[in-house]
């Protein structure tokens, strides 16, 4: 088995750690929390003193951070990966970030001699820890075979999007209609309801009609029309607003860069924006359905 | 079986007169367009001269026009159905029009002891032809068991959504989830081409995550990924661009009414409405992809 080193402990980074140690991998963590490390220990990985000494011992090498900033300082500089990790090391960003960075990591790593892939994952806390996360993979199809053992201890459906960064334009992509679905069928079943239709026969009805979309027949935001999910639950997350909204300004951010108008993913990004900012960063993605049923105003 | 009497002999119309006369009944037309007559007749249609005429010599008679309006001209005053019809008549309106108006006429459809129901349909002139509507009805129970075996000979999904209106109500709040969800994946696949990630393969990897719905597995505005859709055929409807915003301008008709803010529906409201005024209403609606191609402004 090959010796992984991990870094970034977060909510996600915990049960993907402890799914590799599952698995029969010796796993070296590094994270500036101490707390996360001493938990992760617990699980069974070894701590690493610095980013240094892990890329140096480590065969494969995950990140899985919060910005694209974060995994650049990470990345780069006489104490990052690239200068630390033995030639031919196999390194796995894991987060979700902008896709300029991306680029001009794998583009770094390349010159490094590394293997690098961008992999950003969904299916947050729930999917990590029961290694069902989707994962979207950017980067050469050989590294990409090279990586699958590591990436199915994660998850399930694991795609290859394609070069370098297209992991990440996958994830983007997928979330900005993510969130549109979201809002959209929030306001509808908000309309049914104002109009007299109850939302749960909204909800039957389009589940089986054009109007059916994940973000009903998976996730749906009126409570007690699908299991398990976040809004039968008082809205705990599941997924964050906040983690949405990281996810919409990275598509806005693109489109940017794209040169790109998105009418529809624009206005989903101010929303949420919205929702955020009045306190609901922690609320779980679907809530958003009760910001938008006291919109009164015309 | 039952006389029916049908009024509106439109592309919708037409084909839905065809499937009630196939299933065995006597089928009365009215329609002020001569060339829509002639072709009913030679269906096997019989012509009235006028709605008087037919509402009195109808068990069951339906409308299927374009506008609140023309419903209201042809249900109310002396030479109109509910004046017209036999006591105990069963009316079913299948246009799609404002849910006020709709539960105005049901009002006076009662006063004169006339069943009536709002019957809009979804699924477009090939649903129509193929007898494989979905059919959204509203009104009392008992009126919908009466109109089932009338329904049935013209629809495949058929759904009581409750009280007179409800099917308005569900077929305007459907249909504005399918305009958002057609307009944000157009958008997303839009994104993703600009920076380098083939729209086919977000098809691909979209289709089986979280950004799933209906619009892209049943009616992707991508060429090539789904058969038999108005995009492998140069965007021919189907369902046109000037239909969805019909629905659209319904959606927020109602959404005023109700005094609620439907942000994203008014945003899919104003695209659609920019793509009909640009010489595209024929078009069908899955063609705004190539118009949403072009906003580079930022």
């Amino acid at each position: 088995m090959a010796q992984i080193g991990f870094i970034g402990l977060g909510h996600m980074g915990q049960p993907m750690v402890c799914n590799l140690i599952k698995t029969g991998h010796q796993v070296l963590v590094f994270d500036l929390n101490e707390v996360a490390m001493q938990s992760a220990i617990t699980l069974g990985a070894k701590a690493a003193s610095s980013v240094a000494e892990l890329s140096a011992a480590s065969d494969v090498i995950f990140t899985m951070v919060q910005t694209g900033e974060q995994v650049s300082q990470l990345c780069l500089g006489e104490h990052g990966i690239f200068a630390n990790a033995k030639p031919n090391s196999l390194y796995i960003d894991s987060s979700s970030i902008d896709v300029e960075t991306s680029r001009e990591l794998h583009l770094q790593a390349q010159e490094n001699e590394i293997d690098m892939l961008d992999a950003p994952v969904s299916g947050g806390v729930k999917g990590a820890e029961t290694a069902s996360l989707a994962i979207m993979v950017g980067g050469d199809e050989a590294v990409f075979e090279r990586a699958k053992p590591y990436l199915n201890c994660l998850g399930k459906n694991i795609v290859h999007a394609g070069a370098a960064g297209n992991g990440q334009v996958a994830k983007i992509c997928n979330n900005m209609i993510l969130a549109i679905s979201m809002i959209g069928i929030s306001e509808s079943f908000n309309l049914a309801e104002k109009l007299g239709l109850p939302a749960k026969k909204l909800f039957e009805i389009s589940s089986k009609a054009s109007g059916q979309c994940w973000a009903m027949t998976s996730y749906s935001p009126v409570p007690d029309c699908v299991d398990n999910v976040p809004s039968n639950n008082d809205y705990k997350p599941g997924f964050t607003a906040q983690m949405m909204l990281k996810d919409l300004n990275l598509s806005q951010a693109a489109a940017n860069t794209a040169e790109l108008k998105t009418g529809l993913g624009a206005q989903a990004t101010k929303i949420y924006q919205e929702f955020v900012e009045s306190g609901h960063g922690d609320v779980d993605f679907s809530g958003i359905i009760e910001m938008l049923k006291l919109k009164t105003e015309r």
